[in-house]
């Protein structure tokens, strides 16, 4: 097998933690590693995350036969530069880990077209309220998305070489245009940010006024405001990046907003009925889509009393079963037990879980 | 110990489950119910809910000590008029479990005033997604907060005793003006379930277009349009009841949304940076609030391997700890293992885990 040297430019979560897939399955390979910081080189030499690390970028580029920038978005943009103004290995595939991908494609194809090599743009769709080398794990991203949005220096070959390279990720790997894949990604994860930013910021400022505000948030709130906690500067990235789509959204949901009020305002309960009606069978559509695609999802929901260890009593009794999320207290109680939410891989496992937990206990088991 | 008649018109989730958290602390009060089901009556009464069921709401009313109105917003307040006109027990106790208080206060008090009788709004804050008698539950309300709202109608002792007649409830009992109610919960519950719906709606239609919507679609597009499929009725005439409150807050929020796009629009990197950053710090002090108060939240963060029984494994070391909550995947995927988050009651249960799994296991714990 050929050995190959990698060159991963950011040794943080997602840096160390494609470094750590890509040993897992290519253990010949050589890593090579770029960090700014005295610190995150250090933990990722003593993790064996890489073989050699340093804090010149250009120092390892010209060995790389891969070279993945995992660094952000503006950083990514500047290495670019710096590298059509480099020595490479002739057909270097060069790729990104950016969570916008236009403005990225679009310099790579500014600054490298011309030079011998290829580029693919990347967006590997995992992450963790942890951040750094220390929080690098191999199993990051398994199952999830690993996105590639091709340019006009993406050649047949790239991304099935990228993939071998990145199998030991265990990702699913798909491909899309970097525009349209901005778009999405402004409606399902760009344009959510801000509402549960902007909500969070309302409900602050009212609790000012409104002193119950903060006591009486409970789930619905808490689920909504959740992703308010993401780095700032992250999303202030993604955001100017990604500028055309985001202000599109934003002026459509202003629209829809137009819409709700003018229904209240005119008491227009069969209005407002079917507007709630229809946002509900929108998502029990795209749930139902789940179970036959590869998200599937197979829960159960098991009615269990305030007791210590229930929850061990139960999974004592699913020994061997693969569930894949268990949650309590998805409903408007925040801390006694209520509902137990367990989901499955298969619909095989649900069953049996579900007749287990009826045969051996006296809690309701419904299954949604 | 005095028996008293309660009557319980409306036998769904909330209404049996009262009736149920009545009788585990009296155990010799009647019970009555009113439903105009009759399957709902006939479950209600096998299950011993109530003590006699009815479907004429007139039937019973006159034989009560305490009526509790536990039907929508609508029959609550025609019930109120109904009452004015019937011969009732003096000094009976009126109140109701309607999400919006205001126009309940002002119908008892344009109905009942004159009449000898006690009337005090309530809002038990606590729902499933199941709903009937088939799904009451004597925990349900646990540790849920259950609000009153006095009326001109309210007498000095009249909180006191129904706080005593719903002790079995185990709800925290708390009091609160009735259009303050309104505000507060048009701003951390009715305005957000618009936000989810209108934001399920938008991906919906954009779904149409940009297929890859629904597939790239995560935990946090999961979380924001989670309440999107609660019941549209209830949410209808909750708008209806709360127009103004509700009518402010989209109001307000559009102005927020006009804010940050503009920042956007010149990408005012700062300006946007401390939008999120404003966000995060106030939803981090809401939670820092949450340690000292009663809803305090202990978590610990497991880093597990995609293995089966691993969370079995992590219970079995924490068998008798209070644990209060367990969740895996709050990240960016899906249907993988990842980062066990653990809730416990208090600081020494939480110490305690993490000493456990640290010494037992090889996974990494991080405290929050």
């Amino acid at each position: 097998m050929e050995e190959k040297v990698i060159y991963i430019a950011g040794l943080g979560l997602i840096g160390g933690s494609i470094a750590l897939g890509i040993k897992r399955d290519h253990p010949n390979y050589k890593v090579l590693g770029y960090n700014r910081s005295d610190k995150s080189r250090e933990i990722a030499l003593e993790r064996g995350i890489v073989d050699e690390a340093t804090n010149d970028f250009k120092e390892f580029a010209g060995l790389a036969d891969v070279i993945i920038l995992t660094v952000p978005i503006k950083q990514t943009i500047n290495f670019l530069k710096d590298l059509a103004t480099m020595e490479l290995k002739t057909n270097v595939i060069i790729t990104d880990a950016g969570s916008t991908k236009g403005e990225i494609v679009d310099a790579a194809e500014k600054y490298l077209t011309g030079r011998p090599v290829q580029f693919v743009g990347s967006h590997p769709m995992a992450g963790s309220h942890k951040s750094g080398a220390i929080a690098a794990d191999v199993n990051l991203f398994e199952n999830a998305y690993y996105i590639f949005t091709p340019s006009t220096l993406t050649k047949t070959e790239t991304i099935s070489e990228l993939e071998d390279v990145l199998s030991g990720l265990h990702a699913r790997f798909i491909q899309i245009d970097a525009a349209e894949h901005d778009r999405v990604t402004s409606q399902i994860s760009h344009f959510p940010h801000i509402l549960s930013a902007s909500l969070m910021e309302q409900a602050g400022d009212y609790a000012n006024t409104h002193e119950m505000t903060n006591r009486f948030a409970a789930g619905g709130f808490r689920d909504m405001t959740r992703i308010a906690e993401s780095e700032p500067g992250m999303w202030t990235s993604i955001l100017v990046t990604n500028k055309e789509a985001v202000l599109e959204r934003i002026a459509d949901f202003k629209d829809r907003l137009d819409s709700i009020a003018e229904l209240i305002s005119h008491e227009d309960e069969d209005g407002i009925w079917n507007y709630f009606n229809n946002a509900r069978l929108t998502r029990k559509e795209m749930e139902i889509h789940k179970r036959g695609g590869v998200e599937s999802s197979f829960d159960l929901f098991v009615d269990v009393p305030d007791e210590e260890d229930v929850i061990l009593q139960i999974l004592e009794l699913l020994r061997g079963t693969s569930l894949v999320n268990i949650h309590i207290n998805e409903e408007n109680r925040e801390d006694s037990f209520g509902i137990l939410q367990i989901s499955f891989k298969n619909a095989k496992d649900l069953e049996h879980a579900q007749k287990v937990i009826a045969e051996n206990t006296n809690y309701k088991v419904t299954i949604n």
